[in-house]
């Protein structure tokens, strides 16, 4: 849900912004062959074709094809892909052949839940910073990080080179925080505050957005009724 | 992000599987437009322009008067919408004019983060039954409500009503859970485990894949280096 409506106002197709133009549906399958290709490795499979990868993403060979032209050349006719190759090559595309120095601001429960997920550090991604404005949580520890007030933010994003940050506040916090984190330097938002950034086009927004999602459910429960 | 891929295997055009076939972008906006009507409403607008509505959405007034034709005819030429009356109307649309029976199955943070936005339940969300594996937990009481072990999820499921499914359990267990909520009776589910989920097609999946968005954002930068 990668919020490129900013620099696509029709927003019917959301594209990224990059030049290559690559539509975010295709990025999130990306996503998937890699952990298709990390399941095969790990089994030992040496070679995969684009219909065992299609069924494993759910789509169709021809879309896997279709999605991996956009980056060049893979496999050969008849004999599918190298599985290493091609997972480190999409490991390239997606850029988690490196680490990413990730900074949360706001500790509640919902920025904090990231943290859950096994496959957040083992991609690279790597919290070197907590931000809060909660006085009783400022100077407490979580995960083996102080947690500083939003006095430090500037410094804090600046010396430690902090690409990504998780915005984690409540709504109407949330916009400044996003632009003095973008003044200081970072590169991308992963954004849980109900409302829409407005931020540079440089900068690319992913919002999480769980109402929404909750709403795409009875939307879609609903007007299946109503059509029934 | 709803994995309306299964309904359509080629999976670039995401459409929801109702026949009217509303794209998913479009049920997306149609969120942010009733949140401005709501905010239009709060502050004593009695009517609103496309324009206007496009602004806040940052999309076209071209795009709003195309999301709304899908429903039926709203609005007067040259006087815009009635905020009152195209708010109930999409409150309608999406499902939302109603309240719905929600079970979380998993009480970790990520799951219970939910309850955290003021939205959920101002949106007639309603949370009436939580299940946990974990020994520890069940029994003990969370948000007002006992944390059941998964051997009473069919009949907490059915006994309640329950319509909606916030699955937030490790991946490993999540098919299963998926299983027996949909034998269960559920009609959507909202998963957060990094796996996709085989439902039929008539139960509508809501994936929310936090890594996925951030390889979505290691993505954009990525690719932007390469093309600069």
């Amino acid at each position: 849900m990668t919020d490129f409506t900013r620099a696509d106002p029709n927003g019917s197709t959301p594209y990224t912004s990059v030049t290559r133009r690559i539509p975010a549906s295709t990025i999130r399958r990306l996503s998937h062959y890699l952990r298709s290709l990390e399941d095969l490795e790990g089994s030992g499979g040496a070679t995969v074709s684009s219909e065992e990868l299609a069924i494993r993403g759910q789509t169709t060979a021809a879309q896997v094809r279709k999605d991996l032209s956009h980056f060049g050349s893979f496999g050969k006719r008849g004999l599918g892909y190298q599985v290493d190759e091609l997972r480190q090559r999409l490991c390239q595309i997606l850029g988690v052949d490196r680490s990413w120095k990730v900074a949360l601001i706001g500790a509640g429960r919902i920025g904090s839940a990231l943290f859950e997920y096994p496959a957040f550090e083992s991609r690279g991604y790597e919290c070197v910073a907590i931000i809060d404005s909660d006085p009783a949580k400022i100077g407490t520890g979580r995960s083996g990080l102080q947690i500083h007030g939003p006095e430090d933010l500037e410094s804090l994003l600046k010396g430690l080179g902090v690409e990504l940050v998780i915005l984690a506040v409540p709504a109407r916090a949330a916009q400044e925080m996003a632009e003095r984190a973008v003044a200081a330097g970072i590169k991308g938002i992963l954004n849980f505050a109900p409302i829409r950034l407005k931020v540079p086009a440089h900068v690319p927004v992913e919002d999480v957005n769980l109402v929404m999602q909750l709403e795409a459910l009875s939307f879609a429960i609903t007007q299946r009724r109503s059509d029934a």
